[in-house]
């Protein structure tokens, strides 16, 4: 044990590799490299990102992933990580956001420094970044002092790992190569339930269940982000009881399951899958945050009376809640229970459609899903950024842990990153990332990434000529885009294949030779009409209408 | 008078109007889609970009040349316009920033909305990013009721106007159109000095002029932003005393005038200039901020005893402070100040080296720069963004307001959109940016923006293959990025010119050529060496050495 010559940098690093993280996403810079150098020396692997916002979505996606993610910025400049860490902080996913800064001992003889804000400062540092980052983070640390650095680097951690939310770390330069105090690590301990709540709560949920011809589960992210899908799926097959998912939480259980009914986002769902849910007399709502997007703006059925919603934060059975019962052992106490009854409804069973691309037929987006599905094989990872090309594929039928998209926060521009972030955290999968044009050009060059560490990603770009979605909202020339020669972008980088198609068998052809390729990223540009949706985004044009 | 008519959106529009700006760069998105609606039946033009930041960058480059920028963007998801926004307030650069949001009544029925993050809340609104502004800019309104929302929108452009630093404005979605109440605009009186403090203070200064024999103006970028670029000059040129500036102050006064002596950074100096200031027995610093950059690690003349300095917030002669008088009475008083007696030293007169050209010869930044001064010509703007093209460009001698960069806050990817917006700003003069490849990669793209309203910008890309400037600190994989084939962004755009070489003669060539072409930008790749530095980033580096 030579836990006494640990430094500050390497302790940290040592624990988010002890909590699984085989990467972390950044950009070098003055006050930070000396950590970057350790990172270098670490099993840890630095991954160089174009960009400190996309390294933040590459640490999100992996996260959401891997259970754990980390980026690593610079002071200050690194500022655009703030809207990924907005994302992890909204959507749940733990991240640890890692920030080098200036000296200790060199602010305390002058406070000009460049990358500093200053604008709140105390004589030890500028606190303004901090200020900034406890808006959109669980927890922070600025390890200032080695004597108590291990301590504040486990409690951040923990807390990243317990609200699955993002965390922010500060480091000195001067701090880095500190050797760090000798620390016993106490785990967290989250909470328990009080033993009578949890039986009163379960009870109740049996007696719900009892009376139900119909029940329902409603999957949520939260039973994917705590590991609670494999019991949820056990308490639906022991009792026989169909489930949708929340987009946010599409693939926490495989879409193929027999027992699986489609994602529910109230009226913006599939009308099969509305119908489905509103055929049931008791929905189990476990995970789900109720959210604009996963509630099709609010219009869930929302009369409690039958209805159980437990979240991390919350289990609640009809009208009242059981403060002291967990989110945990009230899904474990779920999957113990024992079904008092066969219920006989079933989900109508998916058919894949046979696919026929028309020759010379113009492509749609619909014609483009429906392809997509036929070619998804289980081993693919489906990554979407925001607009039509998550409203399209909310109706794929996808493998267990297969899609990741910004479904609530909804950052424009993510896809791309995120794809790679994801495409890291499972190597032997092969990501295919759907992207609309506008979300595209935001960090289409971030390829570069995929190129330079080899990744073999397929990316599908609907190009439907500018912003698609906000057409119908209110038109105006700033919904127009310049268009690019897209397929160029594989020359600039030195490294792809580029398509461009305007046809069904276009398409199909295109979409089957990139998903043949061993080697280099694919870019197939869907060149589709400015007004063509997807069904999933008809849909929700239909339902935000009938809100408005 | 149809003022009682006015919705908000317009009437903050029309102010931004009356102050000078006639572009608003940004993004649509669902919450500020109206107010773009706005601003396109508005006098003002919309300048569509292609992601948040950019458009912060070009709105801080406007805003610099022009005395008031402003951006706009959608909420949450727009955040990556905290980075320039923290560059504009830590250089002082009055910016607007405007951000939609949910509706107020939306928010009141429900809160879980897209793009919001809610860390904190009110019953009205999401606060969070409200909060996160605070940090980086100096004044903020919510404008969530028509009754009060003139005079929070008055009150905040005049900070904004006065503090030459950003503002935050958030407009509710469901505000936009309502009819703002009438109000009586009572323009921000600034604070004068007391008569007789000022006396004193000039009196002094008056004894320290007659004493030296060497005197010399210091100058910084608050002469330029504060407008007294002319009075320094007429004081300047009454006494006959040389001057210097800073970095960021760079062309606040013409670098052709027979006085000016270079850009002055303590060690980090030509050493002409370093000779030249260390030879001065009378500073008189105007308008610096005292950071690393612009002191060379604070390597600057440390000595008061025959010093003035005078900023927005302090005036100072000698070792006392004057806080009764303003910065803005005391230029213009020592602008009235008469001459006691004559000086005679002067700094050398610049002579243009011979542009000499070896065909063949390998292309060094030294050679780069010294072939970009011979082609410049009064009409041009240079751009630069951090790193080496910051450093070499320090010498270069140009007209009066000529010159941007990113120079103390060193935001890596700001070069473009800063051009961009610079041009836009200007339109007669003709933009030449200066980027590194690691910047370049960053929002090469952007140039899509360029493409789209027709700029003429010449872009000079640097590509040293890496952070270049980082090399010499530690070295290490991460200071490597992926070789592009920069070239063909053009094809990328559909429009544009490429250019790459690695000799003098074909640098100077292609140089010539892009400054003569009518239309269209043009990109010339620098193929450089990894560790080839312009002889201002030699000196940087030196100066470091001898700091650590």
């Amino acid at each position: 044990m030579k836990k006494a010559q640990v430094s500050v940098g390497q302790y940290l690093l040592d624990r988010l590799r002890h909590f699984g993280v085989e990467h972390i996403f950044g950009l070098p810079g003055d006050y930070v490299i000396r950590f970057d150098k350790l990172i270098e020396e670490h099993a840890i692997r630095f991954i160089n990102t174009t960009r400190e916002d996309t390294a933040g979505y590459m640490a999100d996606a992996y996260a959401r992933v891997k259970g754990l993610g980390a980026a690593c910025i610079t002071y200050g400049v690194g500022l655009p990580i703030v809207n990924p860490t907005a994302q992890a902080y909204v959507q749940s996913s733990p991240v640890v956001i890692i920030s080098g800064s200036a000296g200790k001992e060199e602010f305390l003889q002058h406070n000009s420094l460049h990358h500093l804000i200053n604008k709140s400062s105390t004589i030890y540092r500028d606190t303004t970044q901090l200020e900034i980052f406890k808006q959109i983070t669980v927890d922070q640390a600025v390890l200032d002092d080695p004597s108590t650095a291990a301590a504040a680097i486990d409690r951040v951690i923990d807390r990243c790992l317990y609200e699955k939310k993002p965390v922010y770390i500060e480091i000195p330069r001067d701090i880095v190569d500190q050797p760090i105090a000798i620390h016993e690590y106490l785990p967290l301990k989250p909470p328990t339930s009080d033993a009578k709540a949890l039986k009163e709560a379960l009870h109740e949920v049996g007696g719900l269940l009892a009376q139900a011809e119909r029940p329902l589960l409603w999957i949520g992210h939260e039973v994917q982000n705590r590991d609670l899908a494999g019991t949820v799926l056990e308490f639906a097959e022991k009792f026989h009881i169909p489930f949708v998912s929340t987009l946010l939480g599409k693939t926490t259980i495989r879409e193929t399951h027999p027992l699986f009914a489609g994602v529910y986002q109230g009226q913006i769902s599939h009308p099969e899958v509305h119908k489905f849910v509103s055929a049931s007399d008791c929905i189990l709502s476990l995970g789900v945050m109720m959210t604009d997007v996963d509630t099709g703006f609010f219009t869930t059925k929302a009369d409690k009376s039958q209805q159980v919603v437990a979240t991390s934060t919350k289990v609640q059975v009809r009208h009242h809640e059981f403060p002291l019962v967990t989110f945990n052992d009230f899904i474990h106490g779920m999957a113990s229970l024992k079904p008092a009854k066969a219920y006989s409804h079933h989900p109508k069973s998916i058919k894949l459609k046979p696919l026929l691309p028309q020759p010379g037929k113009t492509l749609t987006s619909a014609f483009l899903f429906d392809c997509l599905q036929h070619y998804i094989q289980p081993e693919h990872f489906v990554v979407t950024d925001v607009g039509d090309c998550l409203f399209g594929a909310t109706d794929l039928i996808l493998e267990q842990n297969s899609f990741i998209a910004s479904a609530y926060f909804a950052s424009l521009g993510s896809g791309v990153p995120a794809a790679i972030g994801a495409q890291i955290a499972v190597p032997k999968r092969k990501v295919i990332a759907i992207v609309g044009d506008g979300a595209f050009q935001m960090s289409a060059l971030e390829l570069s990434t995929a190129v330079r560490y080899q990744l073999d990603l397929v990316v599908i770009l609907l190009n439907n000529h500018g912003f698609g979605t906000e057409r119908p909202l209110i038109e105006g020339n700033f919904n127009n885009i310049l268009d690019w020669n897209y397929t160029a972008i594989p020359q600039v980088l030195g490294n792809g294949f580029g398509f461009k198609t305007n046809t069904e068998e276009g398409f199909a052809h295109a979409l089957e030779q990139s998903l043949k390729r061993p080697k280099g990223f694919s870019l197939i540009e869907a060149d589709l009409d400015k007004l063509d949706f997807s069904p999933g985004l008809t849909r929700f044009f239909k339902a935000l209408k009938e809100k408005i």
